[in-house]
């Protein structure tokens, strides 16, 4: 804390901007760029009740995918205006401070996670000023990690436990399947749902994650979708009594064959469609099975974290009572500098990662 | 009654057998065939607790297409044993009983109608034999015919109840859509939205029964759906402002299109797929845009009236009550001779109908 350059008037920082909608495949650096800026944060430049941050850890999640597409889509996500810089979550560390709240050194994160569309969120790049009243300081005596605050207790957190919780209702012994179950809601859903004594299978896109997914967070079993030649023979072998929830990650072709695989009465919380982001409409997968909800009175339910805030005071409590007792794991994989967004982004698509990704901005300036 | 063939130990009956199943496309006189057979009703050759019917009218629903496919499929029908009689809902008149419950000349309906799988149907015959615990006699006094018995008071009313009551769950200005809203199940689903106070608009196949849902069943509107090129388009004109319910009748295309229109969350109770009954399940049309689902926090669900028996007293009387103050109204397609049962069957698949589809097998014998 207090590096020279945060006496300066001037940062030079880095920023990534949308420069062209990325309509399908994969964004690229024609869609996203990076530019170097410098940023004032004198003083006299910062408005009242803003804050200058040094961002430290950002936080990628599927759903930026969706807001640099161009046009109205699935989720009606606001799209990134033209020329912006991205935004997103993240951890921070205060520079420079117009409000009485905030000291400078103070370590700050996104406060409730899940209004993400109405506040404004910390900028993809080395520096943002942004208004105060989104803040939420980390108290560094609590016994959780930054990082937490982007993952167990952030989005992805919030949004496992919503959709398990009080999309899927589990009761124990039921038969729970999760898909992209390494990922960052998924780990989290899994692990919910063992707690309520459920026995947990989740797929995953390599050997290493389905691993992970049986050795580190005891999912009592777990498969790799990418070697199944058939969904359908896959679900009969891991779920010889079906399925009462299916916590769905990717929607297409494995939606499809768990309809063939529902116990009757089963919850569906449809969370993500990640199978489906990168298409256009007209490519994407239909489900043609529907009618197999009918006959086992299925229910599909929609939903969003940020519809729920009502219940984030529940869910960090229990949540952090998880964490402190160790009953719930995170595992990050980590990004390093602000450069990596678009890889860490596309990344996303590629099952290459484990757990929630995150790009560390700042390498040497965590407390 | 008490004709003379009520008195003969013999009658000659004609019965309606599966001869082989069918697959795909319509059923044809290759899969259902009809015979001619002599039914010992003599008093030594009925079982006890059981009575010989005369049948009067049997109802053709949509479900019996599924249960002569020969596989499993998506209501997990029990499928018709080859070379058994078809079996259905009715109104009979007893012409011999060996229960002390019931009397030559009695007029009985089947009782709980949800429960169709668990308790042997009517026969589509001219005659049956059947067991007298599932039988329920019809009270002339009561101001109800026996046709109400199979459409508002049977299972089309029940599925309606149930779909729009207890699943969808309408609220007074709401925007409630129906498709196949002409039928048994559609015309019942569309009043009870508009004795709500919702705005209720249905589709339907020919322009005779939009008239029929404006006019007569007092829809705020209704479209052919095989006059507009563009569902999409058709929605957007129809709902300007978007759908809260849909009560699914069809799947398909149109439940793809629905999900474009959906207000934020919107409920769909999935009651039928009469679209994809005839399609082997590799043709069906898959529904693309589940991602419009969770931005808009959907909820669909599936549902079989026979889960909801519990409901079924709750039902008679308040259907009962409609009935009686003329708030719910009924139309018959009525199809003669049991001869009919084929084309009547087909007949559900081809917009032909209007409302609930009966075979008046005896013309001259109800009271």
């Amino acid at each position: 804390m207090g590096s020279k350059e945060e006496e300066e008037e001037v940062v030079e920082s880095r920023e990534w901007v949308l420069s062209s909608y990325s309509p399908q495949g994969l964004p690229t650096s024609d869609h996203l760029k990076i530019r170097k800026v410098s940023l004032m944060i004198g003083d006299n430049v910062i408005p009242d009740h803003h804050v200058a941050l040094k961002l430290l850890k950002l936080s990628v999640d599927p759903y930026l995918r969706l807001i640099i597409i161009g046009r109205q889509d699935g989720l009606y996500l606001p799209q990134v205006e033209l020329n912006k810089v991205v935004k997103t979550f993240g951890v921070g560390r205060v520079v420079r401070s117009k409000d009485p709240g905030y000291r400078r050194g103070d370590i700050v994160v996104h406060p409730f996670l899940g209004v993400v569309i109405l506040f404004p969120f910390f900028e993809v790049a080395d520096y943002c000023v942004i208004p105060a009243n989104s803040l939420r300081k980390v108290d560094p005596t609590a016994g959780i990690s930054s990082s937490d605050y982007l993952s167990s207790l952030g989005l992805p957190g919030f949004t496992a436990w919503v959709g398990m919780q009080h999309i899927g209702n589990p009761k124990a012994g039921e038969n729970v399947f999760v898909s992209a179950a390494a990922g960052a809601v998924g780990m989290y859903a899994g692990q919910l749902a063992k707690l309520k004594g459920c026995r947990v299978v989740g797929s995953t896109g390599t050997d290493d994650k389905v691993k992970f997914l049986k050795e580190d967070l005891g999912f009592d079993d777990a498969f790799n979708y990418k070697k199944e030649t058939d969904f359908d023979v896959a679900l009969s072998k891991y779920f010889p009594n079906g399925i009462d929830i299916y916590f769905d990650n990717v929607g297409g072709k494995m939606l499809e064959a768990v309809l063939n695989h529902v116990n009757r009465h089963a919850r569906i919380p449809l969370c993500g469609m990640i199978s489906q982001y990168n298409q256009v409409w007209n490519d994407r997968e239909g489900v043609r099975n529907l009618l197999n909800a009918i006959g086992k009175e299925v229910r599909l339910e929609g939903f969003l974290a940020g519809s729920h805030l009502h219940r984030f005071q529940d869910f960090t409590t229990e949540m952090e009572g998880y964490i402190k007792q160790g009953k719930i794991k995170s595992k990050y994989q980590i990004y390093n500098g602000i450069e990596s967004f678009l890889e860490s982004l596309t990344s996303l698509f590629s099952s290459s990662n484990v757990g929630k990704v995150i790009i560390q901005v700042s390498k040497d300036e965590e407390p």
